[in-house]
């Protein structure tokens, strides 16, 4: 069956019927770009679980009073190199640029800037940070918590979140050092596809609901996911949430609110944004030298059987962005015709996004 | 057969032991007495790997001047939240302990004490400075890069270490967080046990020289040892190698040098330690209440069949030293043997430390 629907797109025009749809729907205009923008970045890395397939449930959430994008964003006993700030419910992306923001000039100012954040919400991937620091030749350490998906060692049901961290490092000639991951051993988001397709997955991903291990991918999506490497996953994921959570004022453990469950509760949660200067140890050009040595060194290792290229973390997605800037974002078929969706309750052409609209009329989904 | 050596030593008196040894050795007292004191209390938190065990190995590199025990420390570029510290190649204890002194100043001052280190050895367990981190009722990160026991994802042979972070948080009346922890599946120690048992180790912990998976101990242990949940504990340690070695103008990847096997230049290790103080953000008294809060949420999980508990990282550490302290901290013979040898050259006397003095001539080590 053929659908009139295109499914590659355009990233700045994907980006601005983003933009567009979510200022028509009450996002101040300067704001609605940043949440557009850090959803396409997610995209162009290939981190497609969090890009513009979120737009969906951030516009519900606004829309059900959930997420208030006029709210101020306020910072809470100030220094040079310190700062709580309360988001106050603001889109979490909107929170965490401008966290980011405040960290990198404290950290001009002083050598770090630690930024606490209390009051946000999903706030997408915190490469989309690294990378702007790294722009600005500064070091950046993210987490975040998030709402519960895994047991403490020993448990049966989810407690902690996954609870990211990303790290990001200016390079030389060397793409930068990007690591963005989250604290299980896999995205629960695999688990979904396997199970789609009817698979077992590996021993070791996930338990079942009584806690027991198991390979059946849907008992594993009624159970929990487990920890990267048992009880060392599940201590950092804890120090995460310590960090983020107990420390800032906002959610922890159950009190960070699942944004997909939960509709009577802001998400309240947590962030830390943790900026370095690099000249404060030594002149950048140095250091940039240094790291380029560094990764030429790794990327120089022999490899084993069957391994074509020793990779930096980072340095897959930064290929992936320019391969999708040149030939579009393929997005499934389902993500488009939600887009579209909205985009006609809003009254933005999703179509006008399409890479090639020659081919809109002409994109036969039941080959991909 | 009967030997004339105890095996359970009194900690106090074995601290004592190390730290006349050293001292005798040509170590100031001071200094002496710090690092005797870190490998005490691994020791006694059950982390025999980083305990009394090190001192032949410490003591030797100092005897052959590959540690000065006599280098100044020294500040470079100081200002009220950030400082570069040269440890000139004095002892990794002694250069943490004061580099932790400088962290927690400044983040009394500022909020934020972030201290890069370079010129260091082996330091011991981060688990020592986050515990008087924690006596100061701060937060404690504390990084370390190591000499190379790790390929990256995809190589075949060593090229980083299994660099350890680890954090300290205070809490009230639960147990403090304290999460000390290498980037690798398990210590390569675990694998030289199951090797010397004649055990098969589980797939997933090494590789063999060829790059190949194997879970024969022999092979492991002349591969290399995987960095924890594959690329993401490839990403952390390089992350940790970064901030730790890079940044910081000491040693990384093959320039940090191995302990054991080099003998022509100074480890060069770089370390990291970030103190916050939790003023900054909430009353100390308010944290610790949400700690305590966390925690019994925790621990209050349901279980998995054959759990009797939920533990927090650090929990069984801190109930192991109160066992010990009580009931002595029990050595291999081997390594009780190398102590009294060393003890002798330095005429010092390692019986003097034993446990129960009684039983110094009736233990029978073929029963343990």
């Amino acid at each position: 069956m053929l659908m009139s629907i295109a499914t590659n797109y355009y990233w700045q025009k994907l980006e601005k019927f983003c933009s567009d749809v979510l200022e028509k729907a009450g996002v101040p205009k300067r704001n609605a770009e940043i949440v557009a923008n850090s959803l396409i970045e997610a995209d162009l890395r290939g981190v497609d679980s969090h890009g513009v397939v979120r737009t969906a449930i951030y516009l519900e959430r606004m829309e059900k009073g959930m997420i208030n994008p006029d709210a101020d964003i306020c910072m809470v006993n100030e220094n040079d190199s310190v700062v709580l700030v309360d988001g106050n419910n603001n889109f979490g992306s909107v929170i965490g640029s401008q966290s980011l923001t405040i960290a990198l000039d404290k950290a001009k100012k002083s050598g770090i800037g630690l930024v606490g954040v209390k009051g946000s919400n999903h706030f997408g991937t915190g490469a989309y940070y690294a990378k702007k620091a790294i722009a600005e030749d500064m070091i950046l350490l993210v987490l975040s918590n998030a709402s519960q998906t895994m047991p403490p060692t020993g448990g049966i049901r989810p407690f902690i979140g996954t609870n990211p961290l990303a790290v990001g490092v200016p390079a030389g000639n060397q793409n930068p050092f990007i690591l963005d991951m989250a604290t299980s051993v896999v995205a629960r988001g695999k688990i979904i596809v396997e199970a789609q397709k009817g698979n077992s997955i590996p021993a070791g991903w996930a338990i079942d609901k009584d806690g027991k291990p198991t390979t059946d991918a849907n008992e594993a999506l009624v159970g929990s996911v487990l920890p990267l490497g048992g009880p060392k996953g599940y201590g950092i994921s804890m120090f995460i949430d310590i960090l983020a959570g107990v420390l800032t004022g906002a959610g922890f453990g159950r009190y960070v609110h699942n944004m997909y469950e939960n509709w009577q509760d802001p998400q309240n949660v947590g962030h830390i944004f943790l900026a370095i200067d690099i000249n404060r140890f030594m002149p950048i050009d140095y250091f940039k030298d240094r790291m380029d040595q560094y990764i030429n060194e790794i990327k120089a290792e022999p490899k084993a059987p069957g391994v074509e290229e020793i990779f930096i973390p980072g340095e897959i997605e930064a290929r992936r962005t320019i391969e999708r800037k040149e030939n579009g974002i393929l997005l499934p078929r389902k993500v488009a015709e939600e887009l579209d969706e909205i985009g006609k309750r809003y009254g933005i052409k999703l179509s006008d996004a399409a890479f090639d609209t020659n081919s809109v009329m002409e994109v036969n989904y039941d080959i991909q």
